[in-house]
């Protein structure tokens, strides 16, 4: 037995949603131990969440800095930050964990400004520290095994690649009724400028990406606002060209009624193609060109190494949100133990980095202004 | 029993797949009887199509002119013609069709540039002749009842259109060894300049715009060419917007292995979205802003006039293709004996017109305007 | 192009669903004119459906026996009889248009005793005329290449079949409240004895026979009866025992609310396994075991010839109950045209026969029989 | 917070599936340490485990009994054990840890015979301890709402339940070929008499009535065998009929090739149906009788409160096999919660209890001896 991580978080106190998911995924393998947090601005929110989570309460801390310098002094201090504030506090928060010599596992988008994310990057590279980037949806086991696929040359050279992510929930103004989640991600002085490009159409981008092992050269957004009065898009259209030739297309919405988060990815090659749906993630249907598709399930017989790394229950168990999200820690854990001992961990198909979530920035703030100029073609590196 | 229309047919010999078609859908309902045609251009090939469909020798004409003066001089002559021929022979044919004083039921794209195309809706709207236009996914039942739901404003005001349509025949240069279907639609001499956007994207904006009621102000349009050689796009990335604010995508591509002949369309609006895929088109997707989906099918009580017009077996024993497209025929023949008679024929959920047609020029004539000039918005009318 | 085959019916006047399915079945490849009938009891309401069918005054006959003695004194008489009446006159019909020299399309059940139905068999076969009956369902493309893949050994040797036939619309007392369908279907004079057994149980027995190939040795059935009052079973459970040791299981029912047509097929073998759904057609799924499960489409390359014979629009373009059931009306007319010239029709995949539908009554018989007695095994041959 | 239960487990050391899984979901929520364990019978698989899983070497044992004992010495003793042995000694164990004080969490079936399994209920209801039997697919929360669906007459009266679980790893005879998993699940010895009936019939049959909430009277059973040399059954068909008249089907299999852990479940009533399929487990179809059916997804709006206590993450999200294993224990935390405080836990919707694992004794028992006799109905009660 390998020692359990000890992990503080910032963010994420009650009635936070993805607090919990964070810490539902750092349980699941029992290699984290969540032992501090400054989970609230709200001082008395943070000590009640503080209380139902089980962390000592001289470990409950008022503010990040604080937590830093508490568990700076302890022998069993902290090795990690877990960061889910609203997009607006990551950077900071990071830049103050790694100078504090910690390792951080930060929420997506990276920042609110491609700027803000570019100085992070450099305070990240210089300090030997690891930086994970949340993009959950690489973390499911067929994800990875359509990433080995297209990689192994299974549908050749790529012609095209379609990605959608459509949610409902934003189809009413409920930031203006009380809805916490709803009411950040629509304030751009919290969320930065993007709307649903920022909190959903980077996770379409990454999941292309990651599969396609593609670089997009340039894009063209149209953002648009179904929501009278909402301060940012909520139904972006993209636009995409690649290096090859090939083209991509990208659509996120969070107010297309009937979607709840629905994600889904085709890519298509000379010799096949591929597509999956989060809301079905056991599932990937591979098209060889010429020959009737596969229904390609988690768990089954000689799938990828990398796929089988992340499968915990047979074939016919479902797997969801919670184990894609959890593959995520397993890896960054896997990157720790690596760090410790000063070996190195493979990078393949571990967690996004730093690296990812600045690409992310760049595909934001790029597709910001396309659309602001009307809707034109931007180079995206 | 109202008198059989007595039809001839320009193209669609033997090996020709949509003459086939045409033929099974107007003998489906017993209402038309194909008794001429001038079915190729090679003399031996079109007599042997003749006797195959029991034609009279006599009435088996070398080309469309003969069987117009042929038919002229019979007292049992026909009465509306069908054009199924390669694309640059629609307009022709048509203008002699009309010119004959005959009826006129027109694949698809109507012709070969928008030039052709408007000065044939002018010889046909002057002619009182009817005029339609084989847009055959307009013909499903559910496709007209989606179109009636929306215009019942059950899901709102619309807010974004999504229609792909999506093909895998093409990924390799079939026209280069063989394939006459592929041949000539890759051909701009017989094609036009359209590839996939012309042969199917139009297809899918004409059924994106007979559902939504939407016409698209502005696109902009991203060809390209998967298969090395090709002389015509074989993907078609696209953008639309709407008068309304209202934003569209729309994905046609040839060369999508794993696709058969999926057409699939989507429509949110302030109240709800609705959703329906040509390859199971006996359900249809609504879902209620707030509340469970319903997946209405075909024959389910309660639908629409529309679609209970155009029903011929109840829910769960499946209609397909053939159906749809003889629904535009029934649409058709009931135009026919209302003309006979003076009547007027409500034009409601009828087949598609020249005005359809011309509309589907329109469409593809400034994609191709739009991707030449590097993807740029151009308005649509 | 071989002559076309004169046909009439007996039974299928106005307001009857299988006579209109009958009729589109007939014409769509146009290979069969229905020119006579004795469509209705009821003389007025023959005599309107004989003019809306377009049928001469002279060839609309009072009943059955008019017809036949009517037609024989024509010289442009027809050659075969549909019988579309309820049950209880179908061996009556049936017998006498074999006396007349005709050949004979029946629907299932052959009648309404097993009796009725061998006294039937013995007079078709001495007849040396031809007999068919509609399961429609063996009418599918991909139903007829899953009873290829079987027989080339596909799935190894059967171990299991599951088939259920489900449906709703008898899920309340619609007979007494004016539901003609339904009336007579439930009252024993007319139907027989067999409710859901007979009128749908009978083609799920059909359908598993036809693709396992397969003869079952013993059957134990519970039939029940959801819905007070009613007289004949509208929930059917069925076990079966074949010769080779594979045990089957057969539900059938018209009482399960949400099932509209839902006849589904599993078969299962040493080497793997195959399903289908009707209501979804175009699409069969076999699993090899050990390797991914493929979507076989209607029209894919490499399918056997049983299904490319029966096969009229290309992959992704649907297919549905009218193609199923005119590809009987096809394998029909293939035979007569065979009879016609005293060449021999190869049987494999053509229409069922009287034989079949003599093994439907036996099951139907057995299955009531069994029921009876308290839900024992019974032999079934 | 609460203080953490802590936990021992029998059984389930290295490679054993159903181990890793408890212990997966013992986790998830945080109100579980495992502190101690005898993981097998081999001692030095025993100890390995225990490092693996950052046991202290003082508490793994090399038997339940040294476990028992050792843990009842200590001031932080365990509170309850999980027992996940082959099925031939859960109840021993489960007795011995009754008789220690100790609450149980045991696999099912609860034993290999009815009559041991009764033996253990009668000590269990004296001992004033908690004891699950984890019937793992009641956790699932559209399951929970099902039952709620069901007992709130949503459906109406019910007429027909039908639940099929389909597997297809024991297809080929891998017992005989070093899977361990195979072998002491063919073996009657160690597994009872039971194959697929026990294994996962019973999870089958627990389902059913789960949601129904109906007790069957009297079941008949036909139990065979696909693989030549097999000690135990590996297919069952079992037909089942209810106190109110309503009929059920149930089909257990373990040799059909292309079903992964495929149970589905379709109860259907008189005034709806509901459909429900384990491997896409976030949708419930309910199919009020003449209306749309609604696909309801976990998450959504207004659901019961019965789901909504087991909702981990929204709508969309796709929760899956071990959050429903991780819904049980939490069940079971809450139970043993109030249990220190003398409260008493409301019984709706908790774990299985003893009684549960009573009746999938019963069924077992009485199917095993319904094939036995031939196939015949047998009372279940």
């Amino acid at each position: 037995m390998t020692e359990i991580i000890r992990i503080g978080m910032v963010g994420g106190g009650e009635g936070a949603f993805i607090g919990a998911v964070h810490r539902m995924a750092a349980r699941l393998d029992g290699q984290f131990r969540l032992v501090a947090g400054a989970f609230s601005s709200d001082a008395q929110r943070a000590r009640a969440s503080a209380t139902t989570l089980g962390i000592e309460p001289a470990r409950a801390y008022a503010d990040w800095q604080a937590m830093l310098d508490g568990e700076a002094r302890r022998a069993d201090g902290i090795e990690a930050v877990v960061i889910v504030t609203p997009n607006h506090l990551h950077a900071r928060v990071a830049r103050d964990c790694l100078s504090a010599g910690l390792h951080v596992l930060c929420d997506k988008p990276l920042a609110t400004t491609l700027d803000e994310a570019c100085a992070l990057a450099q305070i990240a590279r210089a300090s030997q520290r690891l930086f994970g980037v949340t993009y959950t949806y690489c973390g499911y086991a067929l994800v990875r095994h359509a990433r080995a696929l297209v990689a192994a040359g299974e549908i050749g050279e790529i012609r095209s690649v379609q990605v959608r992510y459509a949610q409902d929930w934003l189809s009413t103004p409920v930031e203006m009724s009380g809805n916490k989640q709803a009411a950040w991600r629509s304030d751009p002085q919290q969320a930065g400028d993007g709307g649903a490009i920022a909190d959903i159409g980077t996770h379409a981008y990454h999941l292309a990406r990651f599969v396609s092992g593609l670089d997009a050269q340039a894009l063209l957004a149209d953002l648009s606002n179904a929501v009278p009065g909402r301060r940012v898009d909520d139904n972006a259209h993209v636009l995409l060209r690649y290096a090859n030739g090939a083209r991509g297309m990208l659509w996120a919405s969070q107010t297309a009624p009937g979607n709840a988060n629905n994600l889904e990815l085709a890519v298509y090659g000379s010799r096949g193609g591929l597509s999956w749906r989060q809301e079905v993630p056991d599932e990937l249907w591979l098209a060889p060109l010429g020959d009737h598709p596969r229904v390609i399930r988690r768990g089954a017989t000689g799938l990828s190494d990398a796929a089988r790394a992340v499968t915990r229950v047979p074939m016919g168990h479902p797997e969801g949100y919670l184990e894609a999200f959890a593959n995520l820690y397993a890896d960054f854990a896997a990157a720790i133990h690596a760090h410790r001992t000063g070996e190195s961990c493979t990078p393949a198909n571990t967690f996004p980095t730093i690296e990812d979530g600045l690409d992310g920035m760049r595909f934001i703030q790029t597709a910001l202004t396309s659309s602001r100029e009307g809707g034109v073609w931007m180079p995206l590196r």
